[in-house]
C-alpha cells in the first residue's frame, strides 16, 4: 500500500502549529509554527480590564496558510512524502473561543469598520469578562433547569459560550445585533477549509457544544428558548440561528474546498475532520483509552478520560464535563482540570524568587534531596482558584508550616506537592463516580523535563506516571482524527482505536511510585483534604473558614 | 552639685556593651562593645543537637573588664568626666541563663578539667534542649500546684531555670553533682563586681526568680521541696542550696570590691545595682510607666508593662509573667513577647528572596505603596512558634490569599502585618486582665529604621507608636538602676521615676494611627483571630485544624 499522510493543525493561545504525520506510524515529517502577529503574543488586551482576552480572526487565517504550507514544505524534504498522498486534515483549537459571524460565516472582526471593536473579535478561552453573566446563568439553571448543570460539574463558567455571548449583548449590543451567528473556533477553522458559507451549515463538534454550551441529546440540543429567555429574550432568538445538532468526530466536517486546496497545494476534496478542543485531541494523541487518564500539564492542567457509553458512569459533581462522544466517538468524554500548575511554579520562581527559567531546575534539584514530609510544609494549589471539585475561581493560595529555616526550594516542592494532591483529588472523584483510572499518561513540557515533578505525582497518586511519546499530542490527535476521516481505503484508519495503535507511542521513561513515599503522601494528602474542605467551604468542614478567602477578597476589593 | 555618672553593662547574646551615662540627663559619654570570643559569635553549639546553645563564663569576665574599661576611656575624652564621679554600676543580661557554680561561686566551666563539658557552661536563654523537662514540669504543676503556673502564663518553658537544671541532672549528672548552686547570669555579674564568694549570699533579683524560677512571695520562695521531689529528689535537695529570697531593684546587689575597683580604675565601694533582664531594664530605659507598654523589637519581641501593686491586675493567661517588683520596685512587672518578628522578615529576605540587608528597605518601599487589605493576603506570625497567648513553640507559619500576581513585597508586608496582629493580641489580652496600655514605646533597630513597620503597627493597634530616645535602652536602664542605687545625695536619684524623668527621652518621630487604615485593619484582625484560634487549637475553634500544624511536624520528624 502507498504511504498516506495527514495534517494536524493545532490553534494554541499564542501560535498555530501544523504537523504532517505518517498514518502508518505517527512519524512527523514536517512541522511549522506561526506566531499570531496581533496584540500581546496573539492576545488582544484592554489595559482598563485585566479580565479581557480576545484574538484577531485574521491571525487565524494567516496562520492556517502559513503553518500548513510550512509543514508541508518541510515534509517535502523527506524522500517518501508526496503532496498527493495527503489524505486528510484535522484541526484542534482552544475553547471555548466563540466568534461572532455574519450571514456568510465571515467573522465580524474582519470588517474594516469594526476594527478595534474588541467585542467583534474572537473571545479567547481565558477571557474572564463575563463573570457576572456566568454566575447568573448558574443561578438561573440551578433554579429552573438543574439538568443543564449536571453534566458540566454544577457550575457554568465565565470562560464559556453563553456567558461570553450574553456579555457581548450587554456591553456591545450593536455587535450582538450584527452577528448572525456565533461559531466556536474549533468549528470555524474546519468550516473555512471546507468552504462552508452558511453558519447553519457549519458542522458543530459535540466537544464544544456539550462541554461549553449546555448542549445534550437528553434535551434535544442547546438549552431551551424558555430558559434562554429568562436570561435575555435576544439569546432565545439567537438560539434559532445557532445549531440543532452537534457531532462527535465519527464523520468529517467537510471536504477541502478548491480555493484552499490551491492555496495550500493539497488535493481538493480530501476530508476535513471534525474540529475539537486541543485538550481532547491531545488526549487522543496521548493514547487515551478506557482506564487511561491523560493529563495535559501546562500553565494549567487539563485531565481527560473516556468511558464506554454503556458503562455505569454518572455525572460527576465538580468535574467540568461529561459529554457523549466529545473526546472519541463511542465514549463519554470526561474533562477535568486544575486552574494553575505550571503557573504556580512560575509564580514562585519569577514573581517571588525573581529568578529565570534556570531556577526551576536548580530548585528542583535541591528539592529532590528532601524526603516526602521532611519540610513540614503543606500548600493549597489555588493561586488561580479551583477549577475541579470545588469549582470556585475565587479561592486563593495557602502555604503553611513555615519555620525560620524554611527554604525557597522546600516551598517550591510543597507547591508541586499541592498540585499533585489536587490531581489526586480529581482522580479519586472520577473513580468514585465510575470512571476507571488505571494508568496516567502525561503530556507537556513539565512532564518531559521535570523528573522530580513526575516522581512526586507517581508517589502522591500511587500510580505509574507515563509520558506521551509525542511532544505535540494535540496536533497529532488532530492528524489521527484526519486519518480516521480519510478511512482505511485511503491509507488512513477505520477507527480511532486502530489509528492510536499505529500512530501513538509512550516515552521509555516512566515513573513508578515508591511504596514508602506513597505511605507518607497518603497521610499528607489527608491533611491536604482537611485544609481543602475547610477553606473550600465543603459542608460540615471548617465552619467560617470556608468563607475566609472570599472575605479577604472582599476587603481587597474595597481597599483597591 | 558636681556631675555624677553611672555605668550600665548590657550582656547580650553575642556581645557585652558598657555605657557611661550622665545622671543629670542620660547623656552617653562613652560606649564600648566586646564581642564574645568563644563559639559561633559567642554561642557554643553542638552540631548533633540544634537545640543546644551555651556560653563561656570566661567570655563574660573578659568582657566585663574590656567593655567597662573601653567605655570609661572613651568618657575620659569628655571634659566634664572624672572617674571619681562614677557613682554606681548596673548590669542587665539575657535570661534565663543559669550557670552551675562551686562553693566559691566560681563557674564550673572555668575548671580546666571540665573544659568541653558543655553542661558545665552557661545555659543560654535560647537553649532548647530541655523541652521534655519543661513539658513534665508544666504537667506536674498543672496536676499538683497550678498556682505555680498562674503568674507565668500557664506553661513552663524549656528556656527557663528549672527545665535547664533538670536537663543537666538527666544528661550530665556528674556536672549536676559537682554544682553547689546555680546562678542566673543577671545575678552572677553583680556578684562578681561585689566580690560575693558564697552562692547563698548572692543577691538574687526577683526578675529572674519570679519570671523563670517559679519564685513568689505567695508561697515563700521557690517551689516547695515536695513539688521538686516529684520531678527528681535531687532537685529538692538543690533547693536548699539555692536561695530563700529574691529582691526587686530597690536595694543594691553589693558594692564594688577592691580587686575590680583596681582593675577598672573606679572608686571602690560604689553600689552595684541589682541585676536584671535586658528586656526589663530596657523598659526602664525606654520610660516604662503605668499605662505605657514598651516593645523591644528585635529578632523576637519582648513586651514589658508595669502596673501598680495596689491595682486590679490579675494573672493573665498566656502572658509569660507577672511578678511583683520585676521591672521596677513597687509595681507588678508584666512581660510578654512574640517569638519572631525581625527574624520572620529576615527569613523572608535572606532565606526565601536570597537578598541582603538592603532588600528590607527595597521591599518596605514597595510595600508602602499598597493600601491595607489591598494584597488580599493574611499571615500567621508563628515561624518560631507562639510565645504569648497560645504559648506553643510548635506552631508554624502560614500565608494565605496568594494569587498568581502576588509579589514578594506584598508577602513582606503581610508578614509585618501578621506580627502587628500578634502584637495587638497581646495588648488586648493585657487590657482585658487589667493592665492599662495607653501608649506604646518601641525600641530596637526596626523601630528606628522601618517607618512602614511602625505605621502598620500604629494602624493595626489604633494607638500612637513612640520610639525611645536611646538606641541602647537596656544599658541605659541598668545605668538608671545604678543611679537609683547611688541615691540622690551621691548625684544619682531617689527613685526610678525621678531617674527616668531626667535620664530618658523619646524621639521626635511618632507614628499616629490613620483612622481609615485602622478600620480596615480592625476587620483584617478579625480574620487573623479566626486563623489564630483555629490553628492555635483554641477550644471551640477550627476543630481538628487545631492540631494540624503539630501533625505535620510529627510527619516531618518521622520523615527526617
Amino acid at each position: 500500500m502507498k504511504p498516506a499522510f495527514t495534517i494536524g493543525v493545532d490553534y494554541g493561545t499564542n501560535s498555530v502549529r501544523a504537523v504532517v504525520v505518517d498514518c502508518a506510524d505517527g512519524r512527523v515529517l514536517g512541522t511549522s509554527v506561526f506566531d499570531y502577529p496581533s496584540g500581546d503574543h496573539g492576545v488582544l488586551l484592554d489595559p482598563r480590564d485585566p479580565h479581557l482576552a480576545r484574538q484577531n480572526p485574521g491571525d487565524y487565517l494567516l496562520g492556517l496558510d502559513a503553518s500548513i504550507s510550512g509543514a508541508v514544505e518541510e515534509a517535502e524534504r523527506q524522500p517518501d512524502f508526496e503532496r498527493a498522498r495527503v489524505v486528510g486534515i484535522g484541526v484542534d483549537t482552544t475553547g471555548s473561543t466563540p466568534l461572532p459571524v455574519d450571514e456568510d460565516c465571515q467573522p465580524l472582526a474582519l470588517y474594516p469598520r469594526l476594527h478595534g471593536e474588541l467585542a467583534a473579535y474572537a473571545w479567547l478561552w481565558k477571557d474572564h469578562t463575563a463573570a457576572e453573566e456566568a454566575a447568573a446563568i448558574t443561578e438561573t439553571a440551578r433554579r429552573h433547569a438543574p439538568e443543564y448543570l449536571a453534566p458540566i460539574g454544577g457550575t457554568y463558567s465565565s470562560e464559556w459560550f453563553w456567558s461570553k455571548i450574553w456579555r457581548c449583548l450587554r456591553v456591545a449590543p450593536a455587535i450582538f445585533e450584527r452577528a448572525v451567528s456565533w461559531v466556536e473556533l474549533a468549528d470555524y477553522i474546519p468550516a473555512v477549509l471546507a468552504g462552508t458559507k452558511d453558519p447553519k451549515a457549519v458542522m458543530r463538534c459535540v466537544c464544544a457544544a456539550g462541554h461549553k454550551a449546555m448542549y445534550s441529546d437528553a434535551w434535544q440540543g442547546l438549552p431551551s428558548k424558555a430558559f434562554l429567555a429568562r436570561l435575555d429574550p435576544k439569546l432565545a432568538d439567537l438560539r434559532d440561528r445557532l445549531y440543532d445538532r452537534a457531532y462527535p468526530a465519527d464523520r468529517p466536517a467537510g471536504r477541502l474546498v478548491k480555493a484552499w486546496a490551491d492555496t495550500l497545494g493539497l488535493p481538493q476534496g480530501i476530508p476535513i475532520a471534525m474540529g475539537g478542543f486541543d485538550a481532547h485531541y491531545g488526549a487522543v494523541g496521548a493514547g487515551v483509552r478506557t482506564g487511561t487518564l491523560v493529563k495535559i500539564i501546562g500553565t494549567s492542567t487539563c485531565d481527560c478520560a473516556i468511558a464506554p457509553t454503556g458503562g455505569d458512569v454518572r455525572n460527576v459533581p465538580g468535574i467540568c464535563g461529561i459529554v457523549n462522544g466529545s473526546i472519541m466517538p463511542g465514549y463519554y468524554g470526561i474533562e477535568a482540570g486544575q486552574s494553575a500548575v505550571g503557573d504556580i511554579l512560575r509564580w514562585w520562581v519569577e514573581r517571588v524568587c525573581q529568578g529565570r527559567d534556570e531556577l526551576h531546575a536548580e530548585l528542583s534539584a535541591e528539592a529532590a534531596r528532601f524526603a516526602p514530609g521532611a519540610s513540614g510544609l503543606m500548600a493549597l494549589d489555588w493561586n488561580n482558584g479551583n477549577r475541579t471539585i470545588l469549582v470556585d475561581p475565587k479561592l486563593t493560595g495557602l502555604v503553611l508550616g513555615q519555620t525560620l529555616h524554611t527554604t525557597r526550594a522546600e516551598i517550591y516542592r510543597a507547591l508541586i506537592e499541592a498540585t499533585a494532591y489536587g490531581a489526586r483529588a480529581i482522580v479519586e472523584r472520577m473513580v468514585e463516580y465510575g470512571v476507571p483510572v488505571e494508568r496516567v499518561v502525561c503530556c507537556g513540557g513539565i512532564a518531559e523535563k521535570n523528573d522530580l515533578f513526575m516522581q512526586i505525582y507517581a508517589d502522591v497518586l500511587g500510580q505509574p506516571m507515563l509520558v506521551a511519546g509525542s511532544p505535540q499530542t494535540p496536533a497529532l490527535g488532530a492528524a489521527i482524527s484526519a486519518a480516521v476521516a480519510a478511512g482505511e481505503a485511503a491509507g488512513g484508519h477505520a477507527t480511532f482505536e486502530a489509528a492510536q495503535a499505529k500512530m501513538t507511542s509512550m516515552k521509555d521513561t516512566r515513573f513508578e511510585p515508591n511504596a514508602a513515599a506513597h505511605a507518607v503522601y497518603d497521610e499528607l494528602y489527608g491533611v491536604y483534604r482537611e485544609l481543602h474542605d475547610a477553606f473550600g467551604g465543603v459542608a460540615g468542614a471548617g465552619g467560617d473558614l470556608g468563607t475566609l478567602m472570599k472575605r479577604l477578597l472582599g476587603i481587597r476589593e474595597r481597599a483597591g
